[in-house]
């Protein structure tokens, strides 16, 4: 196996970063205290926000947000500046841990992947040079194909150590994140997961003592809820379907909302870095104040007698915690958000604790973590989805689970893991990988025809009102995403309908001047490569030459004088390693290579570095059928042949560009209107085999 | 979602054919009935035996084997005829119980998987036909694509329902049997299989109380082993590794000699049907003979005091059967041979059993299993080896765990579960599905690292030595599978280097009776349709035509009388359901269309049934770049242009058949020496983007 797993310091650093408000301790909350609790408990909230603002302000602005709709994109072919740098690893590291104790309603789950994606590409890239961490068996993996494996893995790799979830691992990775999916890629994921489980189970054998902090806690099972035995009859789906169903409309609204406020925080982010920090600012000192002053509204309940651990808990994460009430009582809704997320959710799902919560605690405490969690996302540091999203989802499965009352004989436990299925079911649209997530987190395997019917309905629901919220992430990222399957609109329209521009065309042995002048013209990243008279009898299509390579070229100035005789060999002076793919986010520029004018009227021989087996299609051919094509082959470039004899060998090139929704309909505005209109008979029934 | 699952009845119906021995009781077991009890074991075995040998080779030989090498070779674009019969489907079922209780070493998971695969294939060609099952809203599903998914999805759920676990059946369905996957396939399979997961969770309900025979037993799962608490330290690692390698070793083992005992049956079931029922029979026999003699071997054990069931057990399904020992006294081995399948890997797998069986029992248990199975697939029967080699494993495990006595702290039960992880990672060679089975039979999820690792080194090993047994089998049936990754010597040779014999084109406008001949002489399945002048100045592709589309115009006898102009266009008196696609199996015959001389004189114009976007590849285009194109796209024909403009505009069509090893190196045999050499510099740097 080749893909070599991520050191095990990713899943372990973020899992560190649990103890979030620990600053709240029982000792400061005192009758005459409170002033000073609050503002100890604000500042320090505020501290740590600004801390990881100011580092993915200053230093990684590509460590912003979640990081998987930018894996989700590379594994697509959409290579965003600086995702994978080592910069940007860094940040996201120390960024998440600050984040997440910073009290704010983000997640670890998604910088977790982007940490695993991180380190597998710079791994991929046999480490960084600029930080002479190098290594030279590493250079092996330097090329699309292997990086793009690599970033798989490691993707995988981040979300098996969120959730001490290996095999959720694997398909997250194949489910959501990547584009294209074969075989031998399943096993290497499985490996990487592997190695992450081996290593997670290890580090909690040695985490046992409590040397870890808050890391040995709670076992490979974060939420163990098998204690109760689970029964359930057909008296108990309709509530199950009713949680799913609204669960299907609430996630669809996160999503949506998540959008608007998105758009509203865009516009404040590209204001200037100072309105990033104020924005970051602002939503701590709400957040904070949400939690501190929210769980006033609940009323003091005593103790329970027969409680397994300490009530009032004291320290940094009991369940019942006293905060403003007398002693021998607790205040449920503090005990809800002075905890760790972790503890959180274990609270929420744990069986036999019916009578712990007031329905309007858990009301509170269900609206407030659906809106925190909108308005968190999108700020200026690294933050997760995922955490936030189950949070929600368990606390309105209980909701569900109270309203619903003596009607089911579930557990209220039980609801709130359904609650944090439909949820992620209506948010995320992942069906498999959250069923895996959802049993391995809870190891309770008899609920999953439950677990699965929540999933199905929430998903259906969800997805007749929008798309999930990668797919909308990416789309407000403005990267040029390449959806599966073809638009209806597209089979009415043949490749020759969608090329545009003057075509740039090289000849086998050409000027360097034209080359300087043409890549300097065009941002294209291929070029058509014509063999003229009298290299051939009719101007023939020898190949396509990448704009990376060109740049090579011209960087080594292995140039001949005339234009009529092939010199010796030129690929003789070059080795694969100088042709290999650059790091993430590095690109050579024409700007940074001087010529001399002498040299600007010599020419180089493209023949040894074209790719004479590009992919090529008939103009006449179907747009939807090329886009088949460009999808599942994985390609950056399309080369357009003629259909008769008569014209250039080659007529068009097509990108990734080319088969965008905007592009295609801003050329042809007519077919808006015809967009759903049903295709003729004849392009179906002559379908392909597939 | 447009797949409708599978009907509650295959999961249940072969659930209900555990009850395996049940002719041996403990009534017939008596000092001096010995004979008369085997005498009726060994009839009532051969006489299953045999009706399920009678009836697969007289009725639907297509059932026999466990089918999963057919679906598989389906969905990668081999059609074998009648293997979604409904004779096919009616077989398998019925034989499927018959062979499974007639103490033959065959499982029932393969048989499964093929039955849902037939009943989603029966119900994607809108019911059968012939036997009045039709629906018309089913013919919605009548083309290539839509019954692929369906079957998809049939193969998930026969895993789903065959170990009463969803996402296994999901995982399996990706990893084992389908070739090429996507997004919504997903989504699909899960549907499926949830709506399994559902139906099974309501008919276990349903059968609590016992009344529906085994099938209630075990719950959703199967092999529960959570009763003990699971705790493994390094010390452990040693001897799971251990089991491990061996376990690798021994699975590729047990794939040579299954590749060695088939072809020996190959050869004798060629012979002919009475052949086939002669070895069943033999093998019924043998069979009968080893349960029967070699509990001989063992010792009575006396009955554990503070055993949970009764000892020694009476009735059909106890797990200390009395055999020929005195009172209070049970045959260890008796109690392995003379179980149901799934009771014997129940008692394998359970905890603190570990005094319960002696050495030489499991060692013998082990070996008996291990060649019993080999030698009981391959006869003409439903047959499938996923059971045998789970309790192969089992006892493997055990064996293990034994061996190593007091070096591990491990239970037996957890060293069983690991043996079947290893020789089913060593045999089948699935990671993801394995892992995931394993957890849902067992609903241990602490194991999984332990799990985890088994797989990645057994599979490690075995990869080391041969295939997996399912490209075996497919191998063995000679079906043309196109493999997802092209040979290294595919790279050094050209498209133009492969295509071979004479091209047959058509004109735009084609005599009916050079159509007829064409089709006689050859068994194309695709023409190229050329445009000549008048209708273009030169020579031009229109298109491709298909086989079975000329075939419905030559039975419609929509002819014309001149070849110059071009009627009303013909395609108004067809329906697209005349080009739907036909049920398995079943083709059209040019043979069968009967024509006059005056018809055969006559023109039909084939432009509007011509698919004018064919996909095409450049003669020059490297071979493994035009394997990559089929393969991903899923295509079953590739038209080859030429490179310069003075030649025919297409120069080849491309087949599956084309791509094969055995073709490319006929036509090239010196590439058998550079098979390894290694590619040269330029082909890897220009790769594309994935």
């Amino acid at each position: 196996a080749r893909s070599p797993p991520p050191p095990p310091s990713s899943p372990t650093s973020a899992s560190r970063t649990s103890p979030a408000p620990s600053s709240v301790d029982s000792k400061l909350i005192d009758p005459v205290r409170f002033e000073s609790a609050f503002l100890v408990f604000l500042f320090s909230n505020l501290l740590l926000t600004m801390f990881a603002t100011v580092l993915t302000v200053y230093v990684a602005p590509a460590a912003a947000g979640s990081g998987i709709p930018e894996v989700k994109a590379y594994l697509n072919g959409v290579d965003a500046p600086n995702i994978f740098c080592f910069k940007t690893l860094v940040v996201k590291v120390v960024g998440c841990i600050a984040a997440v104790s910073s009290s704010l309603h983000v997640g670890k789950a998604g910088p977790l992947v982007h940490t695993g994606a991180c380190i597998a590409s710079i791994l991929g890239q046999g480490g960084s040079r600029k930080y002479r961490m190098t290594c030279k068996w590493l250079r092996h993996f330097k090329n699309d194909r292997d990086r793009r494996d690599l970033v798989t893995c490691g993707a995988g790799a981040g979300i098996a150590g969120a959730f001490r979830a290996p095999v959720a691992g694997v398909l997250f990775a194949l489910e959501t994140v990547s584009s294209r999916w074969r075989s031998a890629l399943l096993w290497r994921a499985f490996f990487t997961t592997a190695v992450v489980a081996v290593v997670l189970r290890a580090l909690i054998d040695i985490c046992k003592r409590g040397r870890c902090g808050l890391f040995g806690k709670g076992g490979l099972i974060m939420f163990d809820v098998t204690s109760g035995y689970v029964n359930y009859h057909v008296i108990d789906l309709p509530p199950v379907i009713t949680l799913a169903v609204f669960g299907g409309v609430l996630g669809s609204l996160y999503n949506f909302f998540l959008d608007k406020v998105l758009r509203l925080y865009n516009v404040i982010n590209e204001k200037g870095r100072t309105y990033r920090l104020l924005l970051a600012a602002t939503v701590s000192v709400c957040t904070s104040c949400c939690l501190f002053g929210l769980p006033w509204l609940a009323a003091c309940k005593p103790c329970p007698a027969d409680s397994r651990e300490a009530c009032p808990s004291i320290g940094r994460s009991g369940n019942f915690k006293k905060f403003q009430c007398p002693m021998h009582n607790y205040n449920d809704l503090a005990s809800l958000f002075f905890n760790t997320n972790d503890d959180t959710i274990r609270n929420l799902y744990s069986n036999g604790t019916d009578h712990e919560f007031h329905i309007t605690s858990i009301l509170v405490f269900f609206i407030a973590s659906y809106f925190l969690g909108i308005f968190s996302y999108g700020l200026a540091l690294p933050s997760g989805l995922f955490v936030p999203v189950i949070l929600t989802g368990a606390a309105y499965g209980r909701l569900v689970g109270m309203l619903i009352g003596s009607q089911s004989t579930l557990d209220h436990g039980l609801f709130a893991v359904l609650g944090s299925a439909a949820l992620l079911g209506g948010s995320m649209r992942m069906t498999v990988s959250v069923c895996v997530v959802i049993l391995e987190l809870t190891n309770n395997l008899l609920m999953l025809p439950l677990v699965m019917l929540v999933l199905i309905i929430s998903k259906t629901v969800a997805d007749a009102f929008n798309a999930n919220v990668y797919d909308l992430l990416v789309k407000l990222k403005g990267f040029p995403f390449l959806e599966g399957h073809a638009e209806p609109y597209m089979r009415q329209l043949s490749v020759s309908d969608v090329v545009t521009g003057p075509l740039q065309t090289f000849n086998g042995i050409e000027k360097v001047g034209r080359i300087v002048d043409i890549l300097k013209a065009t941002g294209h990243n291929g070029f058509p490569v014509v063999d003229e008279p009298p290299f051939s009898d009719t101007p023939l299509l020898y190949g396509l030459v990448l704009r990376s390579h060109l740049l090579v070229l011209l960087r080594k100035k292995e140039f001949i004088s005339s234009s009529t005789a092939s010199a010796s060999d030129a690929s003789k002076h070059f080795s694969p390693e100088d042709f290999a793919k650059r790091g993430s986010g590095k690109h050579d520029r024409i700007e940074d290579i001087e010529l001399t004018a002498e040299e600007l009227e010599m020419f180089v021989d493209l023949h040894p570095f074209t790719n004479t087996s590009p992919y090529t299609v008939v103009e006449t051919m179907s747009l939807a059928k090329a886009l088949i094509l460009f999808r599942e082959v994985g390609l950056r470039h399309l080369l357009v042949l003629p259909k008769t004899s008569k014209r250039a060998p080659v007529v068009g090139i097509l990108t990734r560009h080319d088969f965008m929704p905007e592009h295609v309909l801003g050329l042809h505005p007519y077919l808006f209107k015809s967009r759903w209109k049903k295709v003729r008979f004849g392009k179906t029934a002559f379908s392909n085999f597939f």
